[in-house]
């Protein structure tokens, strides 16, 4: 039986681990001493479960759980043990926790699955140290070139080799390694981010997709000048073109039909920025995602057109800079259709739905099959202290978790 | 004979004094000591050109020099000492130059006028200190409240009282003091911080009202959310409502006719400001302008209406505070047809103008006639190191000041 006291007791060690005094919410930003710990921590229960590990040169670790049948595929579940600052306890850690609660059910109910099951701890998935996100899939997948370990930096300067470097790894083999270990599948668990299966009451989500960002900064060279002596004929005014490219870039993600597209613009800076001045320069950053690269690719072009009208049409010149050019990974239907088997076979209360936001999976589409489970949280909130999740519905989505494991072992 | 010469030796002079080491610009920030030195130094030139002086308290300068008949109002001419941070030597100078220039040049062809004429030093004009722009006029005409006194603070927390307590002066006596000298007109020279004469090859504006703001802060509500995870439909974007506000404002003003508003939003902060976050809170700067209080009224009032249709349609709660109303100033008729009456006659290359900057001389449209008179400056450029002006057009300038005293004193 998935036991919620073992998921419970998991969740509360983490919590108090990435528990910082005077700093609200969860902190385990990736390589330090919380994360650290709570690495160590979740380290330990895999030993105590019996798994052998392998622990890769970026810090990742893989805990094995033997089949009956030695040379069979592994499936792998896991996903990331890093949090954002000031941020939940939940993103990343509730799949991690599912996972160790499979392997201890089957354990307890002395079920051999046929083929190998390996828990991946994932590191440093969250942006917000480095700028980037997902390093650790990427890492092992070598995807993460030498170049990339020197530049990607924390807001103290520190180079991600360099973090790697102190806390004992030899980051000079990442960019040749790679993962190579025979996989039949790779699932994840992860809290949805986002309101959909609240709001529509549903306690599972098959995941038809995961939408990857292309992000653009764009610089907008309008001219500054007097508010009161400008007259609004000879005005340049960079935070007006400003604000058609943003309702533009609304627009156009809107009318994305069939498969949705979203498109955000979540920064913004106008220089001077004084009461009595109209903003010359402005700055916006530009994020646009959809699981599928062709509507995502046609949103782009089509805001890229409206930026360059809006700059023609005001004078004003406009340049982008492509900051980001993630590929969006499809899951494959026979996935979908394997989810949706299993789904209906137990009465899971389920639906399908695209994930907006980013995750290790969508570094594994391409090696293996996979399979994406969201479990609801309260109001779509998270990267945020107050996000929260009823463990009833983490009870459930390890249940259904479990359920996907013996189907898939079974085809 | 305006003397070109002189009018250079007090500028440099000027200059030399508010230069500081490394910073580029002017930088005499009101009660700064590089503003105390140009004062001392222009209240030097005062008492060399043999006027009497009066000083209140809040440092404003008056120096008068006699008409034949003692009992006539004086014609009181002068702008500011004050200059923003890395501004430019033209901005309020100009006028301060140019009226003493009139008396070195009545002095010297030993013409005195009937009336008596004042020239005023008035402090701290630009807003960039205190955040309160016209402060030393208002000071004079006795609507600086003891409240305000205290409450306007520099950005290192001194208030206003204490700046002026440090300079010596007793702030207490402010509240109550009022400027009760009789004056048959208030001159001010000024340099036009717009591009009309410079575009349209006019060396005298004749300006036809001050313009002066209404202000609000815009707070808008919005939902921050994953941009990834957060359908476009299901979206509360704080900086999409925004963008609406910033263009509503801008086809408002373009609309006004036939006395023309201005409309800008100069100050725009959206929170949380990540790449991968819908905008929740945004705060806007609005800022409206026209020498019509009517016309300014109205637009104000349709901008309003429309910043409550986007919160509406949008469902996001948007409040707004008005942090500033300044009564614009018409000039009289009786006083453009003067003054257009001495261009043509002494065929000035000149125009009628409205000011869509703010002058200490709209704080006295209802003590006496105003009339000001702009030059142009290089590209409209001020509130800048580059501000610039043609030496010929300031010498053109106190000549047409000087002919308009001389013909003022004859009415």
């Amino acid at each position: 039986m998935i036991n919620k006291e073992r998921l419970l007791a998991n969740l509360n060690a983490m919590q108090t681990i990435s528990t910082i005094e005077g700093v609200p919410g969860i902190n385990r930003i990736a390589f330090t001493d919380e994360d650290w710990q709570g690495r160590n921590y979740l380290i330990k229960q895999l030993k105590e479960l019996g798994l052998s590990l392998r622990i890769d040169d970026f810090g990742n670790v893989i805990g094995r759980y033997e089949g009956y049948n030695p040379n069979a595929p592994a499936i792998m579940m896991g996903s990331h043990t890093d949090s954002v600052p000031q941020g939940g306890n939940y993103d990343g850690l509730a799949g991690i926790v599912a996972a160790l609660e499979v392997i201890s059910d089957l354990k307890e109910s002395k079920e051999t699955p046929e083929h190998p099951l390996d828990i991946v701890l994932f590191m440093c998935e969250e942006s917000s140290r480095f700028g980037s996100a997902t390093l650790g899939s990427q890492a092992m997948r070598g995807q993460l070139s030498r170049e990339r370990l020197q530049t990607l930096r924390d807001k103290k300067g520190l180079s991600l080799y360099e973090v790697l470097k102190e806390r004992g790894f030899n980051p000079d083999t990442i960019p040749h390694a790679k993962f190579t270990t025979p996989l039949k599948a790779f699932l994840e668990l992860h809290i949805e981010q986002g309101i959909v299966l609240e709001k529509t009451n549903h306690t599972i989500g098959i995941v038809t997709g995961i939408a990857a960002p292309t992000r653009y900064k764009v610089h907008i060279h309008g001219t500054a000048g007097h508010s009161g002596a400008t007259p609004m004929n000879h005005r340049h005014d960079g935070l007006c073109a400003a604000a058609e490219i943003i309702l533009a870039a609304e627009r156009i993600a809107q009318n994305s039909k069939p498969i949705p597209v979203v498109a955000t613009v979540g920064v913004i800076e106008a220089a001077p920025g004084a009461m009595n001045v109209i903003p010359g320069e402005v700055t916006l950053g530009l994020d646009i995602r959809s699981i599928s690269a062709e509507a995502k690719t046609r949103a782009t072009q089509d805001i890229l057109q409206a930026i360059s009208e809006v700059g023609h049409q005001r004078e004003i010149p406009i340049d982008t800079t492509l900051i980001a050019d993630e590929m969006p990974l499809m899951v494959k239907d026979s996935m979908i259709k394997a989810m949706e088997t299993v789904a209906q076979a137990k009465q899971y209360n389920y639906m399908t739905l695209p994930s907006g936001a980013g995750h290790d999976a969508m570094n594994w589409g391409d090696y293996t099959d996979v399979g994406m489970i969201f479990i609801p949280c309260r109001a779509g909130v998270s990267h945020n202290p107050a996000e929260a999740i009823d463990i009833q519905d983490l009870v459930t989505g390890t249940k259904y978790l479990k359920d996907l494991i013996l189907y898939l072992d079974q085809q």
